[in-house]
């Protein structure tokens, strides 16, 4: 196994990157963030305070950019895709702001988080104004289909996020069931994301089940590489804090293959610092040395690359178009990208 | 003024219950308990575990019973009241959970509370899982109008909750700024349950508007006893722990009277025990004997008797059945109620 530096990853030049989608979406965009920022107004200034500053901290938007590429994929000429994006990337937001407050992060996307400015308290329940407000997006679209699936989506995401917590501290965990965490908690609403674009358009079955599968999978490789730049990452093109997931005591995939293929000491070692969370100085670099020793980061990225290719034929049945090129970029994008 | 001890209205002979709703609704609110069940059941054991902690802790099912009755009230014949009733304790339960977190309470309804069981982590992601769920289940009852209430009401009792964290510790709070707390954190979902029992039977709009107005007040004389009650109930037959607002900070009406009525040393106790959170041995019942003094105790009560009239006002519309008789014992409870 040979272990990629993602450093070498990073020039520019060829860097994949989303302005393909961005491109094709961008005055969309405008009106999706009119509508987030409609959704925060709130009678109490600290909702809208608190809301805005982790919706304007400067995350990718790639949730409703997916949603909104994928009614122009299926040639969709209404306007409820912008409540729709809106809605995902509120869901989405509602998620980040409860798991800050499981987690107790402090650093998110580079800037500090709503709990650390505002305390768990208001954390907690802006979390639950976002949600509701998602909810308000969905019912003024109109399509009691559509409701269902980001019902769905969203319980999904709720058991998954359970699931994680139970997983935490766990060295047990096999890497199948950490699919299962990854499916539930990210990639479900990626591919609630994708489908309902075609479900808008009233495209056949079979462009809607293209489109979720196209967006689980691009989920799956989004976040595997997301456990991958936690230990690798520098912490400057990430925007959040390296060695994150190891100090939450959180089993994400390069772990899992670690602590599988480690000796006896190396997994006393994994045992103390993420089972009973006993962590000197010190361990999260020795952590870094046993993923690179095992090339567990660099088996995570071709995992990821699996994913990724399962998400780009599941795109085969699109003529080729802007739009499916945009799609295809996306995919690029999640496998290499260096934050 | 005259303070009328709780104790005295305790005879069982002559105390209004909710026995006449309950009969009127038994039936129904079998399925709606397995309706609510099937929704808690998850692949992720915990979920369930905790969930059923709470929904089967004793609590009333009163707004359920409000949903239900007033789908009865309106003469409605379809099966859909189940699931919104089964939808609105659901809405109530997930609050609960999220409110037990941000106050970490210890004791509710005489057990002990999700999050003193099994932590503050799991307690605020069981609480998004209980919310979807009520969302899966308004989609499948299938009236966008009644999805729009819902939806509605969900935002409100979270802006609500944010406004009663921004009053807690805050002496200034008026009474009329902790009114606006009440009506968005308990009377919107009381005013939506049985609102929602009317459009589901497509009654007239001043039907709706009569029911929506029934259970707002309703729901506001229900939490002002619910604040009478954490300063003089005992804790047995209340079944949370006495003085847990005092605790927390929290200025219920109580609080706010005796705080306007004081003299200069009174408010400093305030300032002191609730303001910087400095409690003593024995400040409670310092507490509980200026509320005594200034008559907020009695007083609050007779602002419950207010909203209770108007609720009672609302039903004139309405003419003489079981179910209308129902609706007015349910007022008479809840304001005379001991636990």
């Amino acid at each position: 196994m040979v272990v990629i530096p993602l450093e070498s990853r990073r020039n520019p030049e060829k860097q994949p990157s989303l302005t393909k989608i961005h491109e094709l979406v961008s005055r969309d965009l405008i009106e999706v963030n009119e509508t987030i920022q409609h959704s925060l107004s709130s009678r109490v200034p600290l909702i809208g305070e608190l809301a805005s500053h982790i919706i304007q901290g400067g995350g990718k938007r790639i949730r409703p950019m997916i949603t909104l590429a994928a009614a122009h994929l299926c040639k969709y000429k209404g306007s409820q895709h912008i409540l729709l994006a809106a809605c995902v990337e509120l869901i989405h937001t509602a998620t980040l702001l409860h798991d800050d407050v499981v987690d107790s992060s402090n650093l998110r996307r580079g800037s500090s988080t709503a709990n650390a400015l505002w305390g768990n308290q208001p954390s907690v329940l802006v979390g639950d104004f976002l949600f509701s407000q998602s909810f308000q997006l969905m019912v003024e679209a109109g399509s009691i289909k559509i409701l269902s699936i980001l019902a769905d989506a969203s319980s999904v995401i709720a058991e998954g996020e359970v699931m994680q917590l139970l997983n935490s501290n766990n060295t047990d965990t096999t890497e199948d069931a950490y699919l299962d965490v990854v499916i539930a908690k990210t990639a479900s609403l990626f591919a609630a994301s994708a489908r309902i674009g075609a479900v808008l358009s009233n495209r056949p079955q079979a462009e809607e089940a293209a489109l979720e599968s196209y967006g689980k999978n691009l989920g799956i490789a989004f976040q595997l590489v997301d456990d991958v730049l936690d230990y690798s990452a520098k912490e400057a093109s990430l925007g959040k804090a390296i060695g994150d997931d190891f100090r939450d005591g959180k089993i994400t995939l390069p772990v899992v293959l670690a602590f599988r293929r480690g000796n006896e000491k190396e997994r006393q070692f994994w045992d103390r610092s993420l089972v009973r969370g006993d962590q000197k100085p010190g361990d999260l670099e020795r952590a870094q040395s046993l993923l690179q020793k095992h090339g567990t980061l660099s088996d995570t990225l071709e995992r990821a690359q699996h994913y990724g290719a399962i998400a780009r034929d599941a795109l085969a049945i699109f003529p080729p178009s802007a739009e499916k090129e945009a799609f295809l970029s996306v995919i690029d994008f999640c496998i290499s990208r260096g934050h």
